[in-house]
């Protein structure tokens, strides 16, 4: 059954991406493998705006947050993180977990901790040893629109800068170079339209340093370890998942040829145009602030009575169009569409088309006329 | 480039199996996912002759093995393990990388600890939590005959039973639940002939009762999170690599065609074959004792003055086929041919003769003729 996945992930996979993971096995200890390893690298340093070490990690998103954490926080570290939503939750826990000392700088679902919120931690606490910032809180469909400036405050004390963009990056600017972040991450099922299974994450100088000085005492996700390989034999020090990384590469070969700021392009107007269609035809945004809104993850809030469960089952099994519930607390009360990777006019209106007939079908008296000009008119930019 | 993969994993895959790959991404929190993952669970459970709890996790088989230390061995627990080679010294830094009290049972390479070794340390540590063993060392092709056996001591001890087989489960029998093994694992790119990336793992109700009290700090691996999403929705915690759990389970589906006990038949006059004819044509198995040596992993001594690189290169480009260098310190000594999974009388032929063909091309005066006769005739019995 094919569906269109408007999905936060996985999302849709162009057919060029799915038939690349029908190249032949091949050993993972030959040449082979270095051309296609090295390329997956320099292909990722492309779309990461680095010239930083990569590791390509046989892992989902989660494996890469926990690798991120695993290879630089250690025993009463002093680390401060925004928290608003079950990832950023998660990504906190797992720092606890090393026994550190977390500052969280709590905000209500649905809302980001404004910069000032971040300054005043970073002036209270000189000694932070690590700043972990979620990018796009999944769970709620939040996006922080500052990255750019907090390099100030983690040159300023000397703090190690990480950037989880698991459903973010490669869909809006994220210059890892230039906004001076040590370790950055993202998933290839997301912005990215690969197949789940390949997490790349990106390690500087400095933090690799550490790490080669300070490894973890487990394996899988020592980066010391993969370091190590890479500079020796270019190999992965692991057996890794080859037809994910064959198609992981041709995701970003496709994303290269499209050019990464038509892609950045592509992603706004296509969010723009969701926000306002579905705003149009009766729908509210769960976000309430537009600055804080993802460009990714469109989370609207269900119209008084509609029922979860028979709304997304209707989309799925009468229009072959997913989109995904609430997470935690919000499960029942928002729905989510996913706004990434392939995603083109015609996801768009194909989206909006689907969910206003839904919604008529329930009996919601909705002007799905007003909402597909709106998407038009949005769509005009691109 | 087709190959004939004769390597210790990834190992051929059946066509069927990757095209399996090609099915249309699903969302993994939807019905469409929990019937390919329960069905996924069942079919390792046969494969495993197990009704234990399956955790198919996205990862290398070093990532099962991960699980399996990260969850069961806390800071002072008292383990017995035998060491012999590559991974089992990986297993054990891993075991000791939890703080733990590592009693080492040192064999030379290409030698198992005896059964009465097992049983002094056992007799001499009456306290001992959990013995962990490496079925197949894959380092050197030697395999452990006597894994039936062990329980009689883990159940007097009151010890947690752990089988790493990585290499080996799915060629050879291997009863969990009738031998009493708390843990058992392997990678799904060995005999089980599915692409690298997924690995399956067995955990005992004793297992799972200590695994849930007793969580680890992290997540990935945290195998508590998957018996408890497994549980409440039949879902896996984390996004998990769809492509390869949908050709994991059509190699399962394969496997289990051809009935378990065909498949062990199989894999041992394969390997007879592969031994015999290979030592028919003028080379030594590394391995000295008949009983110690591998079904899967079939270790032969470079002759005087055979170059490993320009033999295998040779090999490869001239004849497609793929064959392993040694490990670690046996490297430039031995080379290692997988008996696995696909593994065909086809196959044993072909490499017979492709390496009877490049020894000679290397000025090697050898028996080709004597080789692939002793082949056939072993390969008869099938």
């Amino acid at each position: 059954m094919e569906y269109l996945s408007m999905l936060p992930g996985p999302t849709n996979v162009p057919n060029r991406v799915m038939r690349a993971m029908l190249a032949p096995i091949i050993n993972h200890r030959s040449d082979d493998f270095v051309k296609l390893y090295t390329d997956v690298v320099e292909k990722t340093q492309k779309v990461f705006q680095t010239q930083n070490d990569i590791v390509a990690l046989s892992a989902s998103g989660t494996g890469a947050v926990e690798a991120s954490v695993v290879n630089l926080v250690k025993k009463d570290d002093k680390i401060i993180i925004p928290v608003n939503g079950e990832f950023s939750s998660r990504l906190s826990q797992l720092i606890e977990g090393q026994g550190a000392n977390v500052i969280r700088l709590a905000s209500p679902p649905g809302q980001n901790a404004t910069f000032d919120q971040i300054k005043e931690a970073f002036d209270n606490n000189k000694d932070v040893k690590a700043f972990y910032v979620v990018h796009n809180e999944t769970s709620t469909g939040t996006m922080v629109n500052y990255l750019d400036k907090v390099s100030d405050l983690t040159s300023r004390n000397d703090t190690f800068y990480v950037v989880d963009s698991v459903s973010l990056l490669g869909a809006v600017e994220l210059p890892v170079d230039k906004w001076n972040i040590d370790v950055c991450l993202t998933g290839s099922q997301k912005a990215l339209a690969a197949p789940p299974g390949i997490s790349p994450i990106s390690v500087s100088a400095k933090a690799k340093k550490y790490m080669i000085e300070n490894p973890p005492s487990t394996m899988y996700f020592n980066l010391a370890r993969y370091f190590q390989y890479y500079e020796e034999s270019k190999h992965t020090p692991f057996t890794p998942a080859l037809p994910l990384l064959y198609a992981y590469r041709e995701a970003l070969t496709i994303l290269l040829e499209e050019g990464l700021q038509n892609v950045y392009k592509r992603h706004k107007i296509c969010s723009d145009a969701l926000y306002s269609g579905l705003s149009a035809i009766g729908l509210t945004p769960y976000v309430t602030k537009e600055e804080d809104r993802s460009i990714t993850i469109v989370a609207l809030n269900y119209l008084d009575g509609l029922e979860d469960k028979i709304f997304r089952n209707t989309l799925a099994n009468k229009f072959k169009v997913l989109v995904a519930g609430g997470f935690g607390d919000l499960k029942g009360k928002v729905f989510r569409v996913g706004c990434m990777g392939e995603v083109s006019p015609y996801h768009v209106m194909r989206t909006i088309s689907a969910i206003s007939s839904t919604l008529a079908m329930m009996g919601y008296d909705t002007d799905a006329q007003a909402g597909l000009k709106t998407a038009e008119e949005k769509l005009k930019a691109l």
